[in-house]
């Protein structure tokens, strides 16, 4: 019987996989101290030593789509291979929650909130979003779709990454030579790329001045995306209107981080695509499936690339 | 040569009629005193007695979707056409409104905002949008756009009309004994309905009751659709988490309002479709250019309908 130890696991969570794999033995750790060997490990943040204590795992199936923290902990082996999550939930998640932010921006939401409050009735000149440019780092599982609703909105819609990955209706740019191209002009700017050592920092002044002035910028992916410094000053200067962030270098975002006192950069506590269990453990046992079977298994971490 | 007189136009507006209509005379009032008889008006909300003193004109063209305050008026003569503007600039700005409040209701946007006033780092459970049912009160020009969104997104949606139009992917409802069935359950309802004599104060405590407990109500139509005292007790009580409204039975809201003080109700100002004047001006100008070839006229108003 093959046994799969999930990393911080709920008892619910091992229920979900009980009823997914029938055939196999589910552990979760802690508090199962594990003497013998297992196949498989389900991880999410594994506390430090975890993954380096079980070299015999085949297969490690990871909860979350970022797997940069699994990979620069050095504890797995060469040629155990990793699986991120790539399910719907997480693309819907993201796709909701940028566009949340993108409507209530492009919309003033906030603005009259504030005007509410002084009981001030003062519409403002709204654009439609024909009127506005939105450019979407990212082009893979969480891009694609989120570039899809934009352009379903009419909003002028460009979608930068490495390898220059179409989306109908948007406007294609690709590689290092692209991204300033791309970014040119764009009212809104969403991040939505893969931590690598190519895209570390990759938001930074240079890609904040080309963005089109009182323009937005909302940070989906990683903390380490962004150039901190920045970003508070492209915003202070006025160039860009304002940000939103869900995701930081620290996370939970330290109570000294000036990100929290900003009137213009909104903090959200890394909510926009939380891995919902149900879904995660059904895509998770569809893949050990596939893995016993000798088949292909999607979204198998390229460990050179970094995603 | 035929005479369009434009009630308290503005000289951009003229100058946007001119370009469209060459061979028309563009008069706008005021100031202009036009003694000779008009042929068209384009109208607003124009002031009182503005289209009593002008019997001769032989189509009366409305800027806004809603015209229930020209039938009001009593002014306009049995005979006369009214035609109602439903321009694409309309649907697509009710649309980005109206999805843009629900989505921001149902990822907690604001939530998180007055978490950041805390400096507090608390996710919550986050939804998918295929564990919410909404349900979109009218199914016209405005209502299947956004339904149309909602559905993109994976809402469970309902579409209820007085006809049963249907939206492909949501489900619908007809008539006086449909609408109880349609809203029941519901976690957001949002009202896009024409305002007529059956509409009128068409939510009021038995709809909100209906809801699922902890909803959201979106109000994009008019004012006299909503019995306010309804739906402040709906969200005192808790049986509504909150409501936005953009429209209200007296505008600009006064000053006395309790809903500019609610904590959980949020006031725009009717800014959900705003006219936009040169998307506005070229529909006119085909629909003048439609009656002058006898050809018949989209959007029509029916005045035994109201709409």
């Amino acid at each position: 019987m093959k046994r799969v130890l999930i990393a911080e696991g709920s008892e619910e969570m091992a229920a979900l996989f009980r009823a997914e794999l029938p055939e196999h033995e589910i552990l979760i750790h802690p508090p199962e101290a594990v003497g013998a060997p297992v196949d498989y490990m389900v991880v999410g943040r594994p506390s430090a030593g975890f993954m380096a204590a079980r070299p015999e795992v085949k297969l490690i199936l990871s909860l979350n789509a970022g797997i940069e923290h699994l990979l620069r902990s050095g504890e797995i082996a060469e040629q155990t291979p990793i699986v991120r999550m790539v399910d719907s939930g997480l693309a819907e998640g993201m796709t909701e929650w940028v566009l949340a932010e993108a409507l209530a921006w492009h919309r003033n939401i906030r603005l009259y909130e504030r005007f509410q409050r002084d009981h001030r009735w003062q519409p403002q000149a709204e654009k439609l979003a024909h009127e506005r440019l939105v450019t979407i780092l990212g082009a893979g599982a969480l891009g694609t779709p989120v570039a899809r609703h934009f352009v379903a909105f009419g909003f002028k819609t460009r979608v930068w990454s490495r390898s220059g990955r179409a989306v109908e209706g948007a406007e294609t740019f690709a590689g290092n030579e692209g991204l300033i191209p791309a970014v040119t002009g764009a009212d809104i700017v969403v991040n939505l790329l893969p931590l690598t050592a190519e895209t570390r920092d990759i938001a930074e002044a240079r890609l904040f001045s080309a963005q089109a002035k009182g323009g937005f910028f909302i940070n989906g992916a990683r903390g380490g995306h962004v150039v901190d410094a920045d970003l508070i000053a492209a915003v202070d200067s006025g160039q860009l209107s304002g940000a939103v962030l869900d995701v930081f270098r620290v996370e939970p975002l330290p109570e000294s981080d000036p990100f929290w006192r900003h009137p213009d950069i909104r903090v959200s506590p890394h909510v926009a695509a939380p891995t919902h269990p149900r879904i995660a453990v059904v895509e998770i046992a569809r893949n050990i499936k596939r893995f016993e079977r000798g088949e292909a298994i999607p979204h198998l971490v390229d460990k050179a690339r970094g995603y």
